[in-house]
């Protein structure tokens, strides 16, 4: 016989996934249900409340793509974009440059606004690229920079974006469920997210929604969207078909039970407790690591995602040998520097379920036998 | 507090999901990993040599799309086909059609091959079709055609392919691990599936495999590929990076864990044992639906598929009625028919987990109760 695999029981301070709440991972392994039952029907029709919830919308189309965030990123993209419509996508990091990959894929002229890496979009920028290019059709950005620990002010690049009549895609990845996020008090039309960080679930589902005027964007296009598992037309019958639900592809159930765990467990605690319990856990470590440990964040105060922090790495500390030892010996993980911030930064997340006292005390403890030695 | 979800303990009886093994769910709730952990690469190795033991094959890009078969169906097509090019498509069923228009969908010039639904496809008219169009690029089939209950010669449909210079994409969703597959001895170039028929697990992943032809054909396309997620050439450095492993998506890594115990115990088992053990079950199946219930599959003896059944509804039965009291009465799911067979037949799967005689018994029994009320 066979030797299963035995994960080893991680604390997960990276920038996710993060630890998984123990009511979700029991869950995740109930009986499976077929994706027509009667019963799993009813889970969706909870999944899509759920998901209203922690979005702050009323969004009828509000769903999930049963892929990772980066799917919903594609998904996203390949349902707005025809070939040849301007999009401006502003890029401050690995995520939005990742968008500005996609759109470029599926055949957009793209206009990147470029900002520094570790900070957060100018306002300014972004209309002044407007200004210039009258016929911009979409506007992109990344509301939480999962790179480099920069929060956007999505509600003013929003309100921005609007006034030059151009819809908005957000990219809610590091966001959702852990800092305050309105989809549609700022007016945000296509906004995607992920399932590992904020919510406290495990990857592999990408939670989205679609405003009323995205979707009849999509219902008015002149040409076909050029993915057949992301076109919401197929995505449409198969969570919103009215009397009978349409076929699409056989839902990862489990996963679904997963999600709906997750949610249901913010829910409990209400969105709004959930970011402030990220904010007040953040401030805790980000105080304690600057006292105890005189490490800072890259990005400045004002700018900053609570709960996902870039950390310089201090002259003369091997990063990579900091991040080894802190698996090794401590079980936690942290994140390394992409792109750009590539060795260095540390990525520091306490997000969703880790974000509570006793990881801030507990990667404290570590680092500093780490570092002084 | 809220009420977590109590998914009803279903008998899975119809096309997928089937049941899923009591260990693969076990495995599905252990803790979560990085995607970048030292441990969770090891287990990313270790899913690719399982994966190609049970698809026969020594295929180096042998690995998992973390999405579900069909976005595998997608993965495969888009990263093959480019704009214009010629592709023949054997259609004898709903998931071959899917194949069909998501070439279109990729700018191919589709040739169809008909096939009534229910008859594995005539190795002649592909060959004929070949002769009539020596451009053809690629030539795609369904091996076992989910929707009808038909299995093709895969074998003789490649070799046919191979003799007019084309590369084979096989969709091998509802045979892989249930009935006889060889990758490498039958010249299959790209070959998808999914996590939750013969591999009685949970439902989401899709295995692929692509021939060294097919790899030769990728990196010497001269278009770009149409999606980002699934482009092979950012796939490649994030399953087989050498030294490092180039990030893509956050892999779902409990729904791996899942996988590698499902892949783990068919090995152990022996594929051949577990294809055998599929016939076996499923002939007795066959005998007693015939004897005891004078029910019989759509399908020639010599072209069904032999774990998945298309049974004809009998005249004066109401079929959804059967399936509704199934359902509510005994706890036991069959598939509807889709497309052209809808109404006409039931699809009743004996796969995986399920490939045993206690589930024979329970399915005839139940049949029973019901049909001759």
């Amino acid at each position: 016989m066979f030797e299963s695999f035995k994960p080893i029981n991680r604390f997960l301070m990276g920038p996710g996934p993060a630890n998984v709440h123990p009511k979700v991972l029991e869950a995740l392994s109930k009986p499976t249900l077929g994706h027509l039952d009667p019963q799993f029907l009813q889970l969706m029709e909870e999944l899509k409340n759920l998901l209203r919830y922690v979005f702050k919308t009323k969004n009828e189309n509000t769903f999930v793509i049963s892929g990772p965030g980066s799917l919903g990123m594609e998904a996203s993209l390949v349902n707005m974009i025809e070939p040849d419509d301007k999009i401006i996508v502003c890029v401050g990091g690995y995520f939005s440059n990742r968008m500005a990959q996609i759109a470029e894929k599926f055949g957009a002229n793209v206009i990147v606004v470029k900002e520094e890496w570790g900070r957060a979009i100018e306002p300014q920028k972004l209309e002044d690229a407007l200004k210039e290019n009258s016929d911009t059709k979409f506007v992109a950005f990344v509301h939480a920079e999962t790179s480099t620990g920069a929060l956007s002010d999505a509600k003013t690049l929003s309100k921005i974006a609007h006034d030059y009549n151009s819809l908005v895609i957000t990219d809610a990845v590091t966001s959702l469920g852990a800092v305050d996020l309105y989809v549609d008090e700022w007016n945000l039309d296509v906004v995607y997210s992920c399932s590992q960080k904020g919510l406290a679930c495990v990857a592999g589902m990408s939670p989205v929604t679609f405003s009323d005027a995205a979707i009849h964007h999509i219902k008015n296009r002149k040409t076909k969207i050029k993915s057949w598992f992301n076109d919401f037309n197929f995505l449409e019958p198969y969570w919103f078909g009215e009397n009978k639900r349409a076929y699409h592809h056989t839902a990862p159930a489990n996963q679904f039970y997963a999600l709906h765990e997750a949610l249901s467990l913010i829910k409990d605690e209400g969105i709004e407790n959930s970011w402030e319990r990220h904010k007040r856990n953040s401030n805790k470590l980000i105080e304690r690591l600057k006292n105890e440990l005189h490490l800072e964040p890259i990005v400045p105060i004002e700018e900053r995602i609570p709960h996902l922090l870039a950390i310089k790495v201090p002259d003369g500390i091997d990063e990579a040998k900091v991040r080894k030892e802190l698996l090794e010996k401590f079980n936690l993980e942290i994140g390394v520097g992409l792109g750009e911030l590539a060795g260095k930064v540390w990525r520091i997340g306490l997000m969703g379920y880790n974000s509570n006292e006793r990881m801030v005390d507990y990667l404290i403890k570590s680092l500093k036998e780490v570092i002084s030695k």
